[in-house]
């Protein structure tokens, strides 16, 4: 079959995959649609060592597996979980101690014609949602994982600093709660997504400091984690939502006298995701920046690296 | 009066100094005894600017005030709270945008024979707790804000990192809560403290990593803070409770991967930390390593600054 294959750091279009065999308890999919994402380039760029098909945001149909579920449209969890270890037993399958993660640790991704994953993975899609709003389910649900994490209430002033892809998510996630939302960036005509949408936006220069109760860090740059930090009033929380290139530089004095808290935060709830999608409580449309199949697929990351490019999309199947 | 006066990072013994007056709402409080704590110690590195009479861990009597408070033996808070700003309003007087602190930011401190403090900072000192004992007020009740910030059971396990002051009290508050404890350190004399509390010790090297609920940082040093992030699981909590000279480096992406919680605590509850001291199940008594009078402040502080030394306190009046 055909995939995208990294490899030392370079990206290639290869057409000698395997097709791969689902294991015991594993369905086999296959891909409609896949979105690239910023993890995905920071792997290229050697972020984590990986070798294999990459892509973990995907659509596909079920070709091989419980009857229920064949030729049922999915998309599916990207952490596949051991089930037997202390965080699988406490409720944390993406904590798994042994897992394995779609395109990212030790299981080929979804850049390619087929995928295996677990069963309990899967999550069937509500008929109404159209395949390319579907492939932002795995992205929304991470998005969504700050509300795991935070107790958010309307009376709530909420920063979230960046206005990329993971920030236009974030910030739509974050609207719903009804909180007072600002989100900065540096991008006029993404700020404007969510202007068109009454969210509040400003650059970075709009930020008042020590106003917020909660920020949110979605650019990875110490600059963005500079400003989320100076916008919090003492005991607020900063959450990282992004990863970082290298080791961030913090002040942990005043991390000690404000009483800050700061929180990693990853991978979230599929189900509320796609009830956000399937109610059109979020619009992820307007991030669609382009679509290309999988043959361009090498041209697809050329401009998904581009500076102001959103989401960049792969049509790998109908 | 006498006093220990620390101007651009020189401390030195004044007998010059006017007797405070009391504003309108504070009391004059005539001290008996008061603590070094590595705050007075960084603050004459010049970690912070500040000149005046040092120090905020002391017992004292009421001179000057309201009259159920004459002649009363007291301990006071160190944040003074303006009562009006947003912090304030919300019941967080210890995060007051106007406050003033006790031999910290903007207010004469207790290494002198008086000081004033509001009277709503002032809490009594039960008749049978030694004035000795009572002087561990207020480094306890900051020990004790880390209960106040993250709930913990009997079920939880919890690495305390450092056996110097702090980190003593912090391991013995929580060791009250009956959770499933671990203090590491260098010194095994300070650490012996603690094993004849029944609390499990051991150096450095005895942690497992990955094996925490909750680390507790209690050294303000980088290496510190390595061991206690490396000894959490994905989702736990790390609670800074030093402040550090400097900039701390971390990897942002692995407390992003692991969802990890930072958490800066500062100062906590007087009344939970007298009532410990008088139920005496806190034992603070082993951590006082020696007491000299005023007039020797000086030499007080050159031994407070060596290695291996707990608490010197300073015997200041009857």
């Amino acid at each position: 079959m055909k995939g995208l294959w990294l490899e030392n750091n370079q990206l290639q279009l290869r057409t000698d995959i395997p097709i791969p065999e689902p294991l015991q308890g594993e369905v086999l999919v296959r891909v409609l649609r896949a979105g690239i994402c910023n993890t995905d380039l920071e792997l290229i760029r050697g972020y984590y060592p990986y070798t294999g098909i990459l892509g973990h945001e995907f659509v596909g149909v079920v070709e091989q597996g419980p009857e229920h579920l064949i030729n049922q449209r999915v998309v599916g969890e990207i952490n596949a979980a051991c089930g037997y270890c202390r965080f699988c037993r406490r409720g944390q399958p993406t904590h798994c101690e042994n897992r394995t993660v779609l395109g990212i640790v030790n299981r080929h991704g979804a850049f390619a014609e087929y995928l295996c994953l677990p069963i309990q993975n899967l999550h069937p899609v509500p008929e109404h949602v159209p395949t390319d709003v579907a492939t932002f389910t795995e992205p929304l649900a991470a998005a969504l994982e700050i509300q795991q994490q935070v107790a958010l209430s309307a009376d709530d002033r909420v920063l979230v600093v960046g206005d990329g892809k993971l920030g236009q998510l974030v910030a739509q996630t974050l609207a719903v709660t009804g909180c007072e939302l600002l989100v900065v960036g540096r991008h006029r005509e993404k700020l404007a997504n969510l202007a068109a949408r009454d969210i509040k936006t400003g650059l970075a220069e709009a930020v008042t400091d020590g106003y917020f109760d909660i920020s949110v860090e979605c650019t990875g740059n110490p600059e963005g984690f500079a400003i989320a930090r100076r916008a919090l009033r003492p005991r607020g929380t900063l959450v990282l939502k992004s990863t970082y290139a290298g080791h961030l530089s913090l002040d942990a004095s005043s991390l000690v006298v404000d009483e800050i808290t700061l929180i990693g935060s990853r991978c979230g709830p599929f189900p509320a995701a796609l009830e956000l999608l399937a109610t059109e409580k979020v619009d992820v449309k307007p991030l669609i920046h382009a679509s290309y199949p999988l043959n361009e697929g090498l041209a697809a990351f050329e401009l998904a690296q581009s500076r102001g490019v959103l989401k960049v999309l792969l049509e790998i199947g109908q």
